[in-house]
């Protein structure tokens, strides 16, 4: 690794730091920072510290209210509709995934949806959070309009993530978290930027949606679904269940405070849905099954040229821990950006930052210590 | 069109006929052969009459009882856990898909799992019958064990389908329902037979597990997931939901009073969720709503050589209408086996059938009459 790598408190600290002088209350930029550093940890830089830019930039401009005041639209005991009040995102989706585990134990399932949500950062942050506490959950999100149906051209949907996360009982929980386009954009504005010549198969077509390979012809505003109409298909439920359903902005319509529409729109809508494994028949084994079924898939033979054979997010998962150990890689425009910002703000640097609260394992908004594997 | 078309009823009829002499209830004969036809008429033959073969087969070695009985595990309201008695996987799954729509109209959500449960057919029949009335489902069921894990040669899953159905105002409802994996097995193998050179990549690996697109060294043992590594986590979803969280059997662990096992398994599990749009705030106009966005779609400008975008399971439904009118197109191999079965049964030949209730559109377990588009 080229990056000089920094130890996660530090990078939350900073990070937290920059979003007071910002004018957001400790306690919320303390959140954001830790779903930004658990991003980073878990190798998914495009949700890490790399977007203190963008909040930075709306909270500036007006977009993002630097205080988040979460409202409850309407409360039906197993379904609730919240407002997130065009604030910091992860403040309403950590309000929002407490309470959809909270009614799932009363009602054995629950759907909170909220509107009026900015950027959550990665969704896997509020899956394991309530996986920590024995609850399954599917979180779903959709956002600016600009990438095109299936076999189209016009922009309708965003990259529409979906995340799980399954309680087990010895094991930590499985972690899934993808985005439903095959990748990024900025992965192939990567590939544009080194000059590479060809992109794998299925990740673009040019501007009239043909499909290609060539890097160059490759267009962004294009980006393909992942596994061609069945990527398409998760991610138009996606599009229903956080946008449609939680009454928000989906497809073309808009519904938001916000004047900013289409492919520019900050507020997204979400769906938490939570359940209860012990509220199932036979649930109170369920964990203790999980644990039996992971254990099936990682002493599963691997295919030749693989090393071992994982979970969905053990990837991460892995790499979380030895970055807890060994720091965070950051890339050098992060680094600069962050220094920019701190500088601006009268924030101290990157490098003087000192730990306040010990490790990102602890604190009310961590995801909690994991088990080993 | 090389082969002959039958008329929807027709293949109906015929279908019920052999499966009550084999000893199924006329009415759950009506039903099964209603889901086989249905599969049919979208196109998805590998799910119709031709299925007929391995429930003819499975009843007569008692794998399968022709008398089903669907017995209720433990009812808590919300969650419910049904077993199907190793009967026909059809009729349980009409059981439960009812069952879940009802509670998800006392409970807002509800999810019923089922284990003991042979064959479903396709899926998308319950999640649609379910949205038919309403209501949200989606539809997950596991089954024997022999694709693997991502990256791993021990088959621990099975294609591990998943369905759901979103119940629109003046639109059909969006059907959506896949594999996990790439493709079926017998993609591969029709490929083998035809003699073809090359499958496309991502379908199959070889025996060693190695990306191949040479169809001679493809492995039917060793099916893709779709999109790779995120269709595996999907898989992976299903795998819990219909298998772990059922209580049925999953991964490598059997819980079946059938005696076979591993990749022979006939019991499956399977997991109904369902959600009662009008449960949730402001949910009274979501099928309105749901009607904005499939408008969205079917307007998006199409990319170069694609004549409409589509949403997601159109073409099936669109093929459907279509072979309601013409008929459907049934493979030698299809007719020839209904035909030797009709005869060592004593039933009358498959064009000999008189329609007994009109079009499949009519009937308690028809999905109902569907609007244009």
């Amino acid at each position: 690794m080229d990056e000089p790598a920094v130890s996660a408190p530090v990078l939350r600290n900073h990070c937290q730091a920059i979003l007071e002088a910002l004018g957001v209350p400790p306690a919320d930029a303390a959140l954001v920072a830790e779903t930004l550093v658990e991003a980073d940890l878990r190798g998914v830089h495009s949700h890490g510290a790399n977007l203190i830019a963008l909040y930075v930039q709306r909270i500036r401009s007006g977009h993002i209210r630097p205080v988040t005041e979460v409202a409850t639209v309407e409360d039906r005991g197993s379904t609730v509709l919240l407002d997130g009040g065009l604030g910091l995102g992860q403040v309403a989706g950590v309000a929002a995934v407490d309470l959809a585990v909270e009614r799932a134990r009363r009602h054995g399932l629950a759907g909170v949806t909220v509107r009026e949500l900015t950027h959550l950062g990665a969704l896997a942050f509020y899956s394991e959070r309530a996986a920590r506490r024995g609850v399954i959950a599917l979180v779903l999100q959709n956002g600016p309009a600009f990438v095109p149906p299936f076999g189209g051209l016009t922009g309708i949907f965003s990259t529409n993530p979906f995340s799980y996360a399954l309680p087990a009982a010895t094991h930590p929980p499985v972690v899934f978290d993808i985005a439903t386009t095959a990748v990024a954009g900025n992965k192939i504005l990567l590939a544009k930027k080194r000059g590479d010549e060809r992109i794998p198969e299925g990740w673009a077509t040019d501007r009239r949606g043909r499909p290609t390979t060539s890097t160059a012809d490759a267009s962004i505003d294009h980006l393909q679904w992942f596994g061609g109409h069945k990527g398409y298909g998760i991610a138009f439920l996606v599009e229903v269940l956080a946008g449609v359903l939680a009454d928000s902005s989906f497809g073309r319509t808009e519904h938001t405070a916000s004047p900013v529409h289409g492919k520019d729109r900050v507020a997204k809508g979400a769906c938490f849905l939570a359940l209860d494994p012990a509220a199932f028949p036979q649930g109170e084994s369920f964990a203790t099954r999980l644990d039996a079924l992971i254990d099936d898939v990682c002493s599963a033979e691997p295919a030749e040229g693989v090393a071992r054979v994982l979970l969905p997010g053990q990837l991460e998962h892995d790499l979380r821990a030895r970055r807890l150990a060994e720091g965070i890689p950051l890339a050098a425009a992060t680094r600069a950006e962050l220094a920019r910002f701190a500088e601006e703000l009268g924030v101290g640097p990157l490098e003087e930052g000192v730990a306040m609260g010990g490790t990102t394992d602890e604190g009310a908004g961590s995801p909690g210590e994991r088990g080993g594997r």
